[in-house]
C-alpha cells in the first residue's frame, strides 16, 4: 500500500535518520556508521530492503520473524526473533524513536493543519451538484454524477469515485472513496489517529502518514469518525454499511458486505472479515483478528480473536448460546 | 399516521404492483389477474382494505391476524396466520419484495437526495432570528419566536412550531417539531433509517418514506441522531429529554416525560413507555416493549421486554436488585 | 473558581430571594424577615458567608457539615448536618428550589441563545489563522499562533491561548482553553449540562453559570461533547487527551496526564484522577472519585469510588485479576 499523500522527504542514511533522537548510540554501534539509503519507514510485513521498520508488541512476532526490512527499532529482548540481516536498533521505548523517524520522513504529518486556500466546490468541479459553503482543498478528485451537500469541507489528499453521495457538515480528508459511496451527514472521515507517545506533561503526537479508503458501495452513517491508518491504511470494505456513530479507529481494515449498527466502536489496527454483523453499541479491542461470517451481538465487548463463523455475545463476549444459558 | 411528505404515486393495481419484482407468479397465480386498486403500502396494523402490507417475523403474529390489509407479502409458513380473506403475496424474501413495492408508490425515498435549492432563512422568515449560513430547502414552515443557529440546514419537508430553540449545525429534515422544542447543537434529525436488505456486492436500500415527530417541551442534546421512520413515524414524546450523543434508530416511539441520558442506543421499532428514565451508555434492543414508569441503568443492555414499573440494570438487564445481588 | 461569564445581578436579600417561590414560609420563619445581603450562590464547598448554598444529597454530608455558607437550602431531614449558625431553609425539592434562586442571580444562563451578532473572525483578529465562515461572538480573546478551521462558531465567553489548534464544525462557548490546546472536528464545547428538575410536562431547565477549562497540552477529538458547570466548572487537566465521540457531562473534572479512548462517557460531576487511562466506551456514573493512576478496561461501567493505583474491568467495574478469573 503506497503511502499517497504524505511527500516522504527520504531518502536518509540510516546514520542520519537517529541524529538528534535520544537513542544510546553506544548499544547501537552497529548503525553509528551504516551509510546505506533508507527510504521509507513501513510496517512488519510491508516493508522492504530499503525500508526501517518497527517491532514492539509480541502480537507481531510471526511478522517479525518474516521481515524483509533493512533495519528495525525493537527492544533489546525482542532483537532475538528478528531475521539475521536485519539490523537491530535497540532502545527503551520504541513507539516513541519510531514517531521520531517518521517524522524525519513525513515532517508535516503530525497534525492536520487547516488549508486556508479552499475554494468553493462549484467553482472546482462545475459539474458536480454541491451545496452551500462547500468547499474542497489541494489534490482532490470528484468523479461524475456524484452530489456533494452543503457546509462540506473536502479538505487535502481526498479522491471520490463516481455516484457517490456526500452529505451535510461532512469532513473528508487524506482518504481515497470508491464508486457508489454514501457518506451521510456529520461524518468526519480521515483524521489523524488517536496516536501518540504518552510523556508526562507534553505528550508526543505520533505521526499518520496512511489514509482511508472506503470501498465501493459501502454507506457511512450520521455522526461516523474514521480515522486515517498511521502508517499504513484504514479500510472500509465494499458494500459494508455503518450506521450513524460509529467509530473506526486508526489501521482497523474492515472486510466486505459487513453490517455495522450504531455507535459501534473499532479500536486500533482490528482487522474484521468479510460478513460480520456487529450489532448496536458493541466495541471491539485493538489489535485483533475476527474472522470472517462472524456475528457479534450488540452491547458485547470483544476482547480476543473470533474464528470464522462464530456468533458471540457478552463482555468479555463468548459464544452465544454459552451466554444465553448462563444469563437466563 | 399520514405519509406526510412523500409522494404517492399510486394507486396500482394489485396485479401491476409485481411487475418487473422476481416472486414467482405461478405459486401467487391469485393475484395475476387482480385489477384491484391499491393506494399504499402500509404496516401491518395501519392498513386498510385499500392497501398492501408485509409479515416477515413472529413478532407481527397478532398484529397480522387482525390485518385489514387487502393483501399481504409473506413468506409461505406465516401465511396460515393471516386473515382468510386478505391475499397472500408468498415469496422467499418478504424484506426485499417489500422495499420493492414500497419504492412504487414513492420512488423519491430512497436516498435523501441534497436539495440545491436552498434559501437564506432570513430570506423566507423575515422574523425568525436565523444565524450565519442557515438555510431552509421546500416545504418548511417555521412557527413564530423560533430562533435558529448557525451552519443550520432546514432541509425539505420540516414543520417547526412557536418558541423553539434550534442550535448550530444542526440538520433536519422530513420532521414534526411541535411547540418550545430544544434541539442543540450538531444533531442530525430525520435522516433515512439504517434499513436496507443485504445483498452480496450491492444491498437494496430500503425506502423510508415516514417522518420524525418530536412532542413538544422536549429537548434533543448535541449530536443526536434520530432517524426517520421507514412505513410509519419515530416520535419523541412530550417533554421527554435527550442528553448528547444519543441515537434514536427509525421507528422507535419514545413517549412522554423521559428522561434518556448521553449516549444511549435505541435500536429500531422499540416503544418505549411513559415516565422511563435511561442511564448513560445504556443500549434498547430493535422490535421491544418498554413499559412506563421504567428504570433503566447507565451501561445496561436490554433485549427482552420490560413490563411497568420496573427498574433493570446488566447486560443482559435484569430486575435491579437481582443484579446487584448477583455482583456484589 | 469564579463565575467568570455569566452575570450576577446580585447582591439581594436574603428574605427577597424566596420571594414567587412555593416554599413554605412557615416553616422557614427564620429567613421571613432576614435582610442580610446575599451576594452569589456557590456549592458547599465554595460558599462563603455572604453566599447562599444547596444540599440535597447524602454524599455530600462532610462538605455540608463543613459549608461556611451563610445560609442552605435543604430537606428537613438533613438540616442536623449543617454547621448551627448556617441558616437552613427547607422544602420539599431542593434542586427545584435551588435552580429558581440561581435563575434569580443568573436570569440569563437558562438557555444558550444563539448569538445573532456574530463576526468573521478574520475581522476581529487580524492575525489569527482562521478557515471559511468561522465567526466569534462576545467576550473571546484568541492567543497568539492560534489556528480555527472552518465552519467554527466561537460564540460568547471564550478565552483561547497560544498555539491552539481548532479544527472545523466546531462549536465553543463560556469556555477557557489554555495554550497549546487541540480540538478536532466537530467537537462542542461549553454547551449547558443536561440537568433540569424534572415536572410533569414541563421540566425546569437548571441554570448553568459554569464554564469548562481546558489546561494546557490537552487533546479533544472530533464530535466530543463537553458540558459547563452548573455552578462551579468542567475541567480537562493538562496533557490529557480524548479520542473521538468522547462525552463529559458537567461539572466533571478530569486530572493531568490521562488518556481517555473513544466513545467514553462521563456522568455528571465525577472527579477522576492524574494519570487515569480508560478504555473505549467505558462508562463512568455520575458523582464518583477514581484516583490516580487508575486504569479503566474500554467497555467497563463503573459505579463505585476506585482508589489511586487499580486496575478494573467488567461492569459493575471491578479488579482487573478478579473479573478476568470470573469469565474465565
Amino acid at each position: 500500500m503506497l503511502n499517497t499523500f504524505y511527500k516522504n522527504s527520504g531518502p536518509n542514511k540510516l546514520c542520519d535518520l537517529f541524529y538528534k533522537t535520544n537513542i544510546n548510540y553506544k548499544i547501537n554501534s552497529n548503525i553509528k556508521n551504516d551509510q546505506n539509503l533508507i527510504y521509507d519507514i513501513k510496517n512488519l510485513r510491508e516493508a522492504t530492503n530499503e525500508n526501517i521498520t518497527f517491532f514492539h508488541s509480541f502480537t507481531y512476532m510471526e511478522l517479525a520473524a518474516n521481515t524483509k526490512a533493512y533495519a528495525c527499532i525493537t527492544k533489546s529482548e525482542f532483537a532475538q526473533y528478528l531475521p539475521k540481516k536485519c539490523k537491530k536498533i535497540i532502545c527503551d521505548n520504541v513507539l516513541l524513536l519510531t514517531a521520531q523517524i517518521t517524522e524525519k520522513f513525513y515532517p508535516n504529518s503530525i497534525i492536520d493543519n487547516n488549508n486556508y486556500d479552499l475554494i468553493n466546490i462549484e467553482n472546482v468541479f462545475k459539474k458536480i451538484k454541491s451545496g452551500k459553503n462547500s468547499y474542497v482543498g489541494t489534490n482532490v478528485e470528484i468523479g461524475s454524477n456524484t452530489q456533494i451537500g452543503h457546509n462540506t469541507i473536502i479538505e487535502n489528499n481526498v479522491k471520490i469515485g463516481k455516484n457517490c453521495f456526500i452529505g451535510s457538515n461532512v469532513i473528508i480528508r487524506s482518504s481515497i472513496i470508491e464508486d457508489n459511496v454514501h457518506i451521510l451527514d456529520s461524518a468526519v472521515i480521515g483524521k489523524k489517529g488517536f496516536g501518540f507517545i504518552p510523556v508526562k506533561s507534553k505528550n508526543y503526537k505520533y505521526p499518520h502518514i496512511g489514509f482511508v479508503l472506503i470501498k465501493k458501495n459501502s454507506e457511512i452513517g450520521c455522526g461516523c469518525t474514521i480515522d486515517r491508518g498511521s502508517l499504513s491504511v484504514t479500510v472500509i470494505g465494499e458494500n459494508t454499511y455503518l450506521d450513524n456513530q460509529v467509530h473506526i479507529a486508526h489501521n482497523v481494515i474492515i472486510g466486505d458486505n459487513c453490517i455495522i449498527a450504531g455507535q459501534v466502536g473499532i479500536a486500533g489496527s482490528s482487522i474484521i472479515g468479510d460478513n460480520v454483523m456487529i450489532g448496536g453499541q458493541a466495541g471491539i479491542s485493538g489489535h485483533l483478528k475476527i474472522g470472517n461470517n462472524v456475528k457479534i451481538a450488540g452491547g458485547s465487548g470483544v476482547i480476543k480473536n473470533i474464528a470464522d463463523n462464530l456468533k458471540v455475545m457478552g463482555y468479555p463476549a463468548k459464544e452465544f448460546r454459552k451466554f444465553i444459558k448462563e444469563n437466563k
